[in-house]
């Protein structure tokens, strides 16, 4: 029984590394997509997705399933119901990939030079993805709050954009398509760095028993 | 044992339905803050976030202790997974009633007579979360129903909007803060029905124990 529960709880552990890979791999790609203007990588982005939310309710049912059969204790219960929680915001970080791969398509276009901070935004996003899925992985608390603190780089570079963004509707350098669809693109990249900043909190939970933060 | 097990069951449900009665008002009120221009009620709703986020802490807590110590089978485990995975959906609602709150405040004026259709957006959006929130009180199978294909409407009004919203940057009318700020107000509201659309696929779920939709 003992074994069987062992197990279980490592499936769980894999199965959790194995998604945050995929919302990595989403997220990075999207923004290279994005700088690229590739059409083809936008389109994988989204096919991928279904995978993505097929594996939040595999992991669901397998967290019911020990919770329920195995009721783990203390540090166990903590690991199992964290998992529960993470997998929504991972599965909202591939989301959030797939609807800027989504504009991508739409645009049809490579983004234009002047819209630097927006590929920049994306990699500071991605940085925390990835950090928030390695804190997990390695139980690495020290990292976990290094992402809840980058969360205050990826807002700065919001407000950057969209300093950019009205400047572009003031001079009408832009066609006012491009303009909402890079808006939403930044708030998309805010979102993920939201998502990986819940992450780290429930990586936090998960070691200490305590949850840091309100919101 | 029994009765402690029907009694904690009962304290979930009037839980859940506290809690969908905070989002309702909470977004109810925000549209008003809106076309009012109401910036001490945006004030109001901003500190009632804080309210539903502790509800959302309180529900996830009583659905642990429910899940291991009771053990639920079948029908009531259905309730209880579907009230955890719900009160994620509520508590983002809220998040973007606030969201939207947060932006009346920096607007600081109220909404130019012809966006017309945020007006409407906001409606349809709130009678969505309030379908979903009595399709869970009175387990109302075909109101979820309903909610899941209303949520067609809210996206078809986002499409006006953003028409609307794409002409005054073309024509210049309004100011690039006002633009952007009215485009994050309708996406929230669009969120806001994808959120009410979860809630109604978790009640379809709880009662029918199949899950309709894929992403």
């Amino acid at each position: 029984m003992r074994d069987f529960y062992e197990e279980q709880l490592n499936e769980l552990h894999t199965q959790m590394i194995a998604m945050g890979g995929l919302c990595e791999k989403a997220i990075s790609n999207a923004t290279k997509a994005l700088t690229d203007g590739d059409l083809q990588l936008a389109e994988e982005i989204m096919k991928n997705d279904a995978i993505i939310n097929r594996q939040e309710r595999d992991i669901e049912s397998l967290c019911m399933k020990l919770i329920l059969h195995q009721q783990p204790v203390a540090g166990d219960l903590r690991r199992v119901s964290a998992a529960l929680k993470m997998v929504t915001d991972m599965e909202r970080i591939g989301d959030q990939a797939a609807d800027i791969a989504d504009i991508v398509l739409d645009m049809n276009e490579k983004l234009p030079d002047k819209f630097l901070h927006v590929c920049k935004m994306g990699v500071a996003a991605m940085k925390m993805v990835t950090d928030s899925v390695n804190a997990y992985v390695d139980g690495d608390l020290e990292l976990a709050r290094h992402v809840i603190r980058d969360d205050d780089i990826v807002d700065g570079l919001f407000l950057k954009v969209r300093g950019e963004i009205l400047d572009a509707i003031r001079d009408g350098s832009s066609k006012g398509e491009e303009v909402l669809d890079l808006f939403m693109i930044t708030k998309y990249y805010e979102r993920i760095g939201d998502h990986a900043t819940n992450i780290a909190e429930w990586v936090e939970y998960s070691i200490t028993g305590e949850r840091s933060n309100e919101n």
